[in-house]
């Protein structure tokens, strides 16, 4: 029986379970893929507070290296659900954590399952992630400074990328699926300012051109016209998954699947914390995600005290 | 005229330039003592998300360096206020801040001045800070595990203070001035519940032992009977003081001083947002005072750049 089972080994779960361990509590955490999280396929990250540069997997080693000076215990399985008991001692709840490994206890459960960059599914992608396909203008768009770059997207979360990119690149193409863009209208305005970019909808990326590195893409319209065009980077927004699937039975989910929890990160089941991008929230960065951490992890230790 | 100007220098305003610059805002950051921040007193941190282990000092420079590779200017600078304008062009609000060196103007501004804690104004205190007194049992209470610590204060602060300190000390002293601990009963409960707790009211400390290091106090009682009282470390929780009186016109304070914004950072004032310890918040730590860095400044590049 830990004192805190953290369910994901990204910056949200890590962060938690320094904060845990360094209030004497035992902790767990359980990753099903790599611990370190989705900052592991940035080749190149600049604004982690403290950082000045490094490699998302450098970080993700200082924050496995952390956690583990500090105690930590980590289990590679993959988690399937939670089942709620009570304990006969103090009648607080009590977590069984199912995983492909068998069961984990805990007097307490941070959820930080992150989310999941959805993929287009062509060949060679998993490959070009970090080697010129890039989810996140805010992390990368600084390295494509005067660069030719696309956009695959067309709703808020891409027009935000963007108009993030436009500032920076030479030349911006925005590739859409739909004969329309959906984001908002004032996003639509702030990228048809830029006389950088081209907006082409009605659209299919067909297929990832390059070797080690993207070096463009062929896109396919209605009539099945293919077009070559050359990138440097391309930016997926086509939408995230939040991992919380196996969760349902303790957490209410919104209309996009993320957890419901505020900056608090307390759902309606005491003794269940969530932290990170799995959760609602205004935006998803290893900073954001960490002080989640910061915050579930002392809220848990509370419950776990007795003092809710 | 800077696209943002961050009023404080420590995690949160320095995080914030980061993320502003690195949308291609000009920054400049104001601050009036050092830059880094409060963190920059602690001796050692051991709980920000990928340093192990290192100073307060040394992970300010850290930041400091970050935010001028990316590009920020600073300024040494008293601000003493906020005066609200409009732009001609565009009808957006324009602030000029002042300062005991003049005025800079912005086209918005992140509040990110932070709080300080309420010390007893004692002699040598400000050399002890760092080597032996504390304010953040979550940050150095690992450090005194097996000593015998005092903490100052009786309220809700000095028991959380207080609980974490008592599983991880040998010995606990709680000083506090009145008669009675005025902190909430769930929190009395954890902490009687420790066999190494000794609470001693009504009596103010008066002198502090030790030359580069303390090692105890002078307390004495309502008789005027003095003790001393040999200690490792000392924790002040009698108040934090937000540092927002300069902002009263743009800001709405709680009855605690602190702004009274949520974690989207965003004021009732357009273009005026707040970050890190001076906004009412949950937990007071590096990672959490980032986070809302990383939020003002994206807040803040959507409205300069005319999206709300």
């Amino acid at each position: 029986m830990h004192d805190i089972i953290v369910i994901g080994g990204g910056p949200a779960g890590l962060t938690a379970a320094v904060y845990g361990l360094r209030a004497d509590k035992s902790v767990l955490v359980l990753e099903k893929e790599s611990f370190g999280g989705q900052i592991t396929y940035s080749p190149k990250v600049e604004n982690i507070p403290g950082f000045v540069s490094l490699s998302g997997a450098e970080f993700a080693d200082h924050l496995i290296e952390q956690a583990l000076a500090q105690g930590a215990e980590f289990e590679s399985v993959c988690v399937s659900g939670i089942t709620v008991g009570k304990s006969a001692e103090n009648g607080q709840n009590l977590f069984e954590v199912h995983t492909d490994e068998g069961s984990f206890y805990g007097r307490s459960v941070i959820i930080a399952t992150g989310a999941k960059h959805r993929l287009l599914g062509l060949p060679k992608e998993e490959g070009f992630i970090g080697n010129g396909i890039s989810f996140c203008a805010v992390c990368d768009g600084a390295f494509y400074s005067g660069a030719t770059v696309g956009v695959v997207g067309g709703g808020n979360s891409a027009l935000q990328e963007a108009v993030l990119l436009a500032d920076l690149v030479k030349k911006l193409y925005i590739f859409q699926d739909m004969d329309f863009l959906t984001g908002e209208k004032k996003l639509q305005e702030a990228l048809f300012a830029h006389d950088n970019v081209e907006v082409i909808t009605g659209v299919h990326v067909k297929e990832y051109l390059g070797e080690d590195t993207l070096s463009g893409v062929v896109t396919e319209d209605k009539e099945g016209n293919r077009r070559e065009t050359a990138l440097d980077g391309l930016f997926l927004a086509v939408g995230l998954i939040p991992q919380n699937e196996p969760f349902t039975n303790v957490l209410k989910l919104n209309d996009r699947g993320y957890a419901d929890v505020n900056e608090f990160c307390r759902t309606e089941v005491p003794g269940v914390f969530v932290a990170g991008d799995c959760r609602s929230k205004f935006i998803r960065q290893v900073t954001t995600a960490a002080a989640d951490g910061a915050v579930a992890a002392l809220a848990a230790v509370s419950y776990v005290e007795g003092r809710g």
